[in-house]
């Protein structure tokens, strides 16, 4: 029987520059029950990464001219715009509204940008819980993003460690022996979209741990498999 | 603590037109010591939703020119062609891969339409779920597409019956007070693509059951809640 469980991680502490992320989630984990074990996979969201790492700059709620500035700062293209909405092209590849600048969940007066790395914020996490923990876990940093053609934002993998994320199926067969044409799947956006079911923007929990994952995709991945060249878009 | 499960259903007998699909799992469920519960919510796989209806139509593995006049029947705009593949936009208004058009799993010599109606079907098979196990569990129905902008695919809803398609967080204030200005959520993709993680299309497991999304998630939903019009889409 192939079962997967998701947890939302409570308990963890208002996070500052400095602060060792993968500790304070082993710590939390621990604390309500569920000890980190190998072969486990992390959620964490942008945001407290970005806290952790400092990746903080100072934006009155009101100074729309600041904040357009720093979006287009942060951003590396323009795509299209509409009144205040800006979808960009970030320096990872990334195609978001506002280059991910963000302005919920974090003091009044500050505003928090993207990591510079999603594998490198991914991997401290990874290499804090095994220092602390004595565990290999898998990571995957998320953040909520909307897409083409579909309502709604769903969150998705901006950086990975210790997983697959993207899995190839390609010369694999299906149940009836017929090479799959559908070959490659979105492991670490399915991932991070399955942790945000137990976080949710309004709960304020900003990590999930997800126990169950196919053994075969814990592997050294990187969110680069996800993003996809402009010049091989349809749709940029 | 908010804990999610996500289990694969085995054992579903091959489908073939006419089946009552609610019924199927539901027994399929109980086999495998997960009878169904009030609030459950079941994802099935387009192709057993399409198989039950008889949404299948002759097409030899070989026969590129009857493939591709199939798939500009079925769709309603074709946005992009490179080489093989077209980029469309069915009549339900999605935008995927060759009008949804599928090849695999399913017998040599036939291709699989999607659903006419995705809430209809989804609908079915929960009114087949309460007529049968006596319980009302909220029904997706996913299909596997791609993105713009990301490499990889993902699964999400076509089909949504007793659940949020899309959660309006509008008005809703994040942990430290301040108003969310990200609003809408697209619960029933993340859904799908959670299912996704304990299916997978080379092991054949067609459907797969959520326990513990959260209640007030349960109401009368629409797949029309995903599709943003080309209008109103700055990417079509």
């Amino acid at each position: 029987m192939t079962a997967l469980t998701i947890t939302g991680i409570e308990g963890i502490p208002e996070i500052r520059p400095g602060d060792t992320v993968g500790e304070l989630l082993a710590a939390a984990a621990a604390a309500q029950g569920l000890p980190l074990e190998t072969a486990d996979c992390l959620v964490v969201t942008q945001k407290v990464v970005s806290k952790a790492e400092g990746r903080l700059v100072p934006l009155a709620h009101d100074d729309f001219a600041g904040r357009r500035a720093l979006i287009e700062a942060e951003a590396a293209r323009v795509l299209r715009r509409r009144d205040e909405l800006m979808i960009t092209e970030t320096a990872h590849g990334f195609v978001c509204a506002n280059a991910g600048v963000d302005l919920s969940n974090v003091d009044d007066g500050v505003a928090a940008l993207l990591p510079k790395d999603g594998d490198t914020s991914a991997h401290r996490i990874r290499n804090a819980v095994k220092a602390s923990a004595g565990v290999d876990v898998a990571v995957v940093v998320s953040d909520t993003f909307g897409r083409a053609w579909r309502h709604g934002l769903t969150d998705v993998a901006i950086g990975v460690a210790g997983l697959a994320a993207v899995l190839n199926l390609r010369g694999e067969r299906d149940s009836r022996g017929q090479e799959l044409r559908v070959t490659e799947i979105a492991l670490a956006d399915e991932v991070a979209g399955a942790a945000e079911l137990v976080m949710g923007k309004a709960r304020g929990i900003p990590a999930a741990l997800l126990r169950g994952l196919d053994p075969s995709w814990f592997r050294d991945g990187s969110v680069r498999e996800l993003v996809r060249p402009a010049s091989e878009d349809l749709f940029r």
